[in-house]
């Protein structure tokens, strides 16, 4: 069962409504979720109603946040979010970095005291209208162990990072630092199968295909995968952004991020206010003229689409291509949610009173 | 034989000299040179000199050059390198990003028409006396396929990032976004042995241990190695590298990047001005209270250093670690040199007539 766009946008801002934002806030966010679906990150999309309402009733989620700037100069600012829905925080936060950028080439955000924000790619392509480009990090739970260990101490941490091109669509690379999102294992756990090698580890550190590691003991690697392969690599980047969006602002790092379930309890104090993020903007024309960064931009995306694949392979892609199309597919044809979610939210709709239905 | 390190600063200080270079010149260049050598990274130390004396000679290195800013914002600069050794153009760029940062909050500059400037992690740390983050990018010749493809479009393309804290020794990651370096190869070539498979692919993108496989048509691979296992995020990481070198300033992108050998030819005009980095800098007291961050930064490092070891792993590394060990022993033993270097720049010594020999 396929459902319109602006069926799935109508539900997530009644539903943020009923928790107590704003209409405005309310929208916010459900332009958030409803990107991630379209864009065919379904992980990042719907299916997370329930962990924000399960925060929310726990007390865990500010719904009505006083986000603000708390420091800044030029080209920088620093936000503390109110513990509001990451998806406030960053949006408030990427307007900002924008603010900066326009009036001194470039600006930069770290934000702390928010929580989990959707896709990263959204905020990234926030400056793109604004001949900007974009660049968003965040840090995550912590499922990743660092190069020779077994303990868990980063998240996912994806790099966005969006770029204008002109009479070809923009480069918007959206990517996990680890070889696969997390959201793949469950689907393998799903459906019983076993995952490669190379994405997980158990409990002593030896490579694992269970799916369901994470709940034994085990961890996801670095991008790379092992130390031959360069997961010192990935490590590195996986730590970079851990830095950047948590110690710059004065968020939990590492191990200190907050749990996105309210199944998990919050980690103890003392380590940084919630989740972190970092936004960037870049104003095209502080470097070159906007017109010929973006006729060299759309010769490089040319220059790589016009490569050649090897036998049998498809042809390479530019990044954003994959989301882009998904994009279009799903405005034709709507999303299809998974049914177990469909009932799910139905339930929360039900409870808070919603007088909607999937 | 170890050399001791100020007779290799002397030597690489007096080559520049003869090829022109100021004073000032030659002795910024030597000591980007001799700090690759004093951080174990060889590859990119004196063995490179022969590679710049035959850049000279044809005339493709411009050891006078007129290092300039070319257009600037408050935050922001185009820096054009003049066709300089890269060591000059980026040394020089850097120091405008932190000029920029101290003003500004943070400095972002692009370089075009540089060459190959060394070591990236030399001039990431340059920011951290000033009490600045430091980041520095490069494109490079062009080795990489993007994934699914057979034609070489990127270079190893490194990043290096470089985070002040307290009582400890920085954050210093430097690497590249590949599985392994180019460096590497070159010494399995010599020992005649074959690589891991997950580096390389043959002319036609089949997988291949053969570390030669690059002068039979073959390409380095994106870190993470194949699609299954995340190289498309290397391919967005190479990327995103090569773009901001490049496309910022007017650079030659990806394959347009000049080779940094006399023996390869320029490619065709028409794709911008030479070589291209990306420098930035970040005062940390611009996002938070400089004590805070280092005390922050402290415990980052702590807990990263504390985790649990899988059983016969060494234990976790903090990025810089390697480098600043083998520095410090660098300067108690000095540095061995392969005696096909010395035997070739001794020749070097004597056609400039030098009066120096190593």
């Amino acid at each position: 069962m396929h459902h319109s766009i602006s069926t799935l946008y109508d539900f997530t801002k009644g539903f943020f409504e009923k928790t107590g934002c704003s209409t405005h806030d309310a929208s916010v966010i459900a332009d958030v979720f409803v990107a991630a679906e379209m864009r065919g990150i379904g992980s990042h999309g719907l299916i997370r109603i329930s962990d924000h309402y399960q925060l929310w009733k726990a007390g865990r989620l500010n719904t009505i946040p006083d986000i603000k700037i708390i420091r800044e100069t030029l080209s920088t600012a620093v936000v503390d979010g109110d513990n509001a829905p990451g998806m406030l925080a960053a949006s408030f936060s990427m307007e900002t970095a924008i603010k900066k950028a326009s009036e001194a080439g470039t600006g930069w955000v770290a934000c702390r005291n928010s929580n989990h924000f959707g896709i990263a790619g959204y905020y990234a392509m926030m400056a793109l209208k604004h001949d900007m480009i974009g660049i968003c990090l965040t840090n995550a739970n912590p499922l990743v162990a660092p190069t020779f260990s077994i303990t868990r101490l980063l998240g996912t941490n994806p790099i966005a990072v969006a770029v204008p091109a002109g009479k070809y669509p923009p480069f918007v690379a959206d990517f996990a630092t680890t070889p696969i999102a997390r959201g793949k294992l469950e689907v393998s756990v799903k459906k019983g199968e076993k995952t490669l090698t190379g994405y997980l580890q158990d409990k002593d550190g030896n490579p694992t295909d269970d799916p369901n590691i994470l709940r034994k003991g085990g961890a996801m690697l670095p991008l790379g995968g092992d130390r031959e392969h360069g997961s010192h690599k990935g490590y590195c980047l996986g730590a970079t952004v851990d830095i950047f969006s948590s110690l710059l602002a004065g968020a939990g790092f590492g191990p200190f991020v907050p749990p996105s379930v309210a199944y998990l309890p919050v980690p103890e104090e003392g380590n940084g206010k919630g989740t972190g993020h970092f936004f960037g903007a870049m104003r095209i024309d502080a470097f070159r003229e906007a017109d010929e960064f973006r006729a060299a931009m759309d010769k490089w995306i040319e220059t790589f689409r016009n490569a050649q694949s090897a036998p049998g392979k498809p042809a390479v892609m530019i990044p954003g291509d994959v989301e882009r199309e998904k994009e279009e597919l799903s405005k034709k044809q709507g999303i299809c949610l998974i049914p177990a979610v469909i009932d799910e939210l139905n339930k929360i709709a039900s409870e808070l009173d919603m007088q909607m239905t999937l």
